[in-house]
């Protein structure tokens, strides 16, 4: 898919983010959105797809850093409950809860006793956030093996994505198959009434965030919430120009 | 300037931040950059210039909501203390400890009594923070008021920018140079030699954006850390394809 | 109850009190203790008596003031579950969520909706921690009115104890049934199998609080871990006394 | 000092620190108190001793465990600021950020140069506290090694105290010495005119408590804030009695 289609498809959705947002503040509603899948599969840029057009005060992105000696004795969910929303505010977890059913499982970092405890408490932990009124999407970005091959060998060779690349992605690899499982049994186990998954084909990354964003948007309630009026009245003279004394703006970048 | 030069200039930076980026990992170093200036002075683009190469499991983006009734009554910096960084963490403030010196002066949110406490307090402050290693960058974006309005007006008209735009905004129209004469004033009190100002023009944001970014490389020590050696060794069958059983993607965003 | 005899019963039960801390830090076990009942029942005193033998970092008072208005958006347990034990360690909570079902109920500062959802949602989140193997004990202290009137003239005329007594205090005693029943409500909708309460009779405090300390400690399994053994060889000089070179000691305090 | 004369003179002590904390909810003051000095000198009693008497939402009590990975490479002061006082708040530290110059210094946890950097930070760091209005009192308590020795020897006899022995007590013993040549180094280092510290002799910890609160109470400004003028009116109606449909009071603890 080219950029410049992309973005004609993607710049009024944009706009509908914006009033998405508005609405939110204006009415108090929480949104929670998680965004899973495999390595490579393209959560970084659909968080920003979602993220980009939203005030940063507004919209939270959550990437937790993997759990302190101590956090891992703590009730599991315990170091997640502390970035849930408060009125207004929509969080975007980049990764989230469902580590324990993935990445853990598969990996060997969680013990099954655990992986079946997180599967049976997940749905229950959900079922009170959206008893409580949060509004909860779940997305799972989908990519074969191909494709993962492809962008793997990508930020192998591209400097600026080399630190996307970690000896875990490439043990991964080898897992292809096992992480498939872990998310059929992690889909059966927690794609609930309340709390139900929604799966993105992320073979073309672009088309994949479309797709999601159009998605949330259609599930969120019609969200019209008119801006604040605001004039901007005449400024009624000649407007001002910067004036230093004790330092210069350092020189500008030199162009050729 | 054009996007593309624009674009063509900013690459290679990206690669020497996301080298910065391993070096502080590598060597447990911990940056703080702040980012103050005027409204509409392009706080959020340099912000997402510097961020959006690297990991945000290792940079974090602080931008903190008005403080509650609570924290109004402690020290003043201590809400600001819990997000500094641990080993490694690059930390980007979008305005700062610096408000009580810009905005809470101007419009009179602190008293005059406040404010001077602060002048002295901050560059304590800091120092304790350069003195126990950390690398403190402290950016002020400017803008003519020309530009400002161009920009105002703009966030009226485009309903993606509309957010940006509040009340206080229009009330900064009018206190152009009392932003002016404030800014002065925190100069003189906080442009200390082991925490100086930089400040930036901000006139053309994008090179701006250039100038900026370039000065922070600069200003950092020789970071060549080379990447982990990673092989990617070939995958040894067909690559697998996505299987699904319980649910299926959903469908494609419709392209014409 | 004499004090004297208090005091004989309680101590050998401080020695099992120690001795489940020493089994709690040597078994990794979380246990949580909330403390609810009416104003001067003896909520206080009660939590005194279980904390005072043990290791203050180990063993936690949990007080919360009353929620910002930020936190009131927030998913009820929220702030709560911050303060959940993490291996070894033990949590006395001096109210907890149940606020929600009792004063906020009967003073009404929640909705009856609210009071509803807390308590479907109560039994819900409290078998998550027990799901996950924190030891979840719930004692609400009871007391007749006659007493309650007799300790609220006491905290107005003991000078010590007068910041005990707050308007909610008399506000309470007009509404002594409306307690009860709010209780009762309560004890339907959240005495469960895997969290049940346990009430206790604090007509007389001292007596109160052997029967709660003795049914906490009879609730627990056996828990005889020995302390680590550690020799105390003898010193091999004269003791050393204090030296002082630029302070000295204040003087004493003077005694008769 | 006999238990009797030291409770006699205790009392009255309890009404002043509740006046104080009376006033320092009234006018927002915010107090920090210090507790440091030899293991076994008696911190914790003394502690007890002014907090007893008081609200514990109001009055908190911080014993901060080891640090974390993490926090060991943070500002050394970060995971202490946290716990400071909001408006109308009482801190009392057992053990504080002086933990580097005492116990982390004498067995090497800390490496000299961090020591160094400590106690020229320290005092800056507690004149930003000061400057900021925050009262701050830093106690060090004394006891000579005779005394020590009896109480280390009754830790490890009696079970009720067992668990405050621990294997660095021990080689505390052979480091007296070691202990107060550190400690005069941070006096010379941390005594100022803003923040002083006062020693206390406590080789009779009742005596040394009174001698304790009795300073403390003679350095906080005349404090005479009266109650809040509370009416408690007849009830008008015989009292009423607990009533228990669902659940009734566990058996009382049986008495001889």
């Amino acid at each position: 898919m080219k950029k410049s289609d992309y973005e004609a498809e993607l710049t009024p959705m944009k706009a509908e983010l914006v009033g998405m947002a508005r609405w939110a503040r204006a009415t108090g509603q929480r949104v929670v959105v998680l965004f899973e899948g495999r390595d490579t599969a393209g959560k970084g840029g659909a968080i920003r797809a979602v993220s980009e057009p939203l005030n940063p005060r507004q919209c939270h992105i959550v990437a937790l850093p993997k759990p302190t000696d101590t956090q891992q004795t703590q009730w599991y969910f315990q170091r997640y409950v502390e970035h849930l929303p408060s009125a207004g505010e929509i969080v975007l977890f980049d990764r989230s809860w469902y580590n324990r059913a993935g990445v853990e499982k598969v990996m060997g970092y969680a013990e099954e006793r655990q992986v079946g405890a997180f599967l049976s408490q997940a749905p229950i932990f959900e079922k009170q956030l959206v008893d409580d009124g949060i509004l909860l999407f779940k997305y799972w970005l989908t990519t074969d093996q191909a494709r993962q091959e492809e962008r793997l060998r990508e930020r192998l060779d591209d400097p600026l994505k080399r630190w996307k690349l970690s000896p875990v992605d490439l043990a991964a690899r080898d897992k292809y198959e096992a992480y498939t499982e872990a998310r059929e049994t992690m889909l059966s186990a927690t794609h609930t009434e309340w709390a139900p998954w929604t799966l993105v084909d992320f073979n073309d990354q672009k088309r994949g965030r479309l797709t999601l964003v159009r998605d949330l948007l259609d599930r969120l309630p019609d969200t019209n919430v008119p801006p604040e009026d605001i004039e901007l009245p005449e400024l009624g003279h000649e407007p001002h120009a910067e004036r230093y004394t004790l330092l210069q703006p350092i020189a500008d970048y030199p162009l050729n």
